[in-house]
């Protein structure tokens, strides 16, 4: 698990939980890559024209989570109002992506997933939100 | 001008003003390049020790910038909350970014123009906000 | 213009010429920001269905152009090794792209501006490339 | 483990194997991750002035890595051309920075645990590569 190791390594003080630094790393990664591949299934999908919203909602949350976890990857010279207002759009974003991909969920399994990972990272976001504050 | 090119080309509706979130787009692309080239150079300087809090704000407002312009840049399936949450961020990096650089300004020139950028992209990022709510 | 400001002020030796070096990185963001809007501006097609793959070939122009924008804004410590291998990848991808925009292009104003930018941009790295070489 | 579980539910053909390919999108997130990290740790180093060299690498590294993971999430229309060169560009980008951190492995833990990521990854890239041929 190279988040949690490189997180242990960091060489100067970090003013946040490191475990639950690592957990909102990892469901952001998480995150991210499932709502590109599933923007990409959906475009694969016959019905197509009916998952618009659920690609553009997808490559939205994967391009927020990446750059979130991007940011909380980083100590040095640490600024709690970027963190806590980038993780207030994360939240933002992953709940409409989850809700969006629940609604296709019964009918594609990508969908289905994807919803998953976008509540539990968008719950990760939201304990650390709350640490932070 | 692609970005105001590609703009006008999008064949469905956009409930925001096309003029005014080009302008937005280009603001924060030119940005992101700014502060990706301006944690670089800051890394070149002889004292880089004392510009480590700069380089790291520069990356957070790099990304943050860069996944905003990718959000902007689409139309379907618009989300307003998405956008506003992220137009919110993308403000307190800019904001934070230029502080930082502002105290580098005389001393290192990437740090002054790079200020200049962060702080026309707040604006704009501002002035697009106001308009959407 | 921010990338010729910018990459005049890097306060240390460039082994490269910096306006070609310049005239790259923005061709290179002006095609990742068309290829973003022109994959969400083809989303939005009544005959979505028959743009999956130029949708696909987009994304991929995009994330590739726009880590080889980030690459060339760095200098210091420069590999040529990395910037060459990049740049192999990002020729390839815009050509791919530019052919399969090229397909839509009297169809799809968005997808003529984009197999243009995808054009240009493999001409300058082209150049760039031999250059180097 | 959603890179698995999405890569089986992707509902079209794959023309590669899909382990193979998980197996190459986990190593390349994980990759991004410790050389965002490694970065970030090494600018908190005190003798940050001889890791400038490290600290670039490193983020060229991750953004190589990034769009390559993204690209190989992506298998709607797939382009093996692109692929193809993507990878070679990884590959080399991920032994550059395997050697770069390699060289303060016994100095710097997050070098050492980089270094050991970069490795994997780019072993990992040539493997899918081999089999792609």
């Amino acid at each position: 698990m190279p988040v949690r190791e490189m997180i242990k390594t960091y060489p100067a003080q970090i003013n946040l939980n490191r475990e639950r630094l690592a957990d909102a790393v990892l469901a952001l990664i998480d995150c991210a890559q499932a709502c590109t591949a599933c923007a990409d299934a959906c475009l694969s999908e016959e019905q197509v024209g009916e998952l618009r919203k659920c690609v553009r909602t997808n490559l939205d949350c994967a391009d927020i989570c990446q750059a979130t976890a991007r940011v909380l990857s980083r100590h040095t010279g640490y600024d709690a109002n970027i963190s806590r207002a980038l993780l207030e759009a994360c939240i933002t974003a992953c709940r409409s992506c989850a809700d969006e991909c629940g609604r296709h969920a019964e009918m594609h399994e990508h969908c289905r997933i994807c919803a998953e990972r976008c509540r539990a990272c968008e719950q990760t976001c939201r304990s650390l939100l709350e640490a932070m504050s």
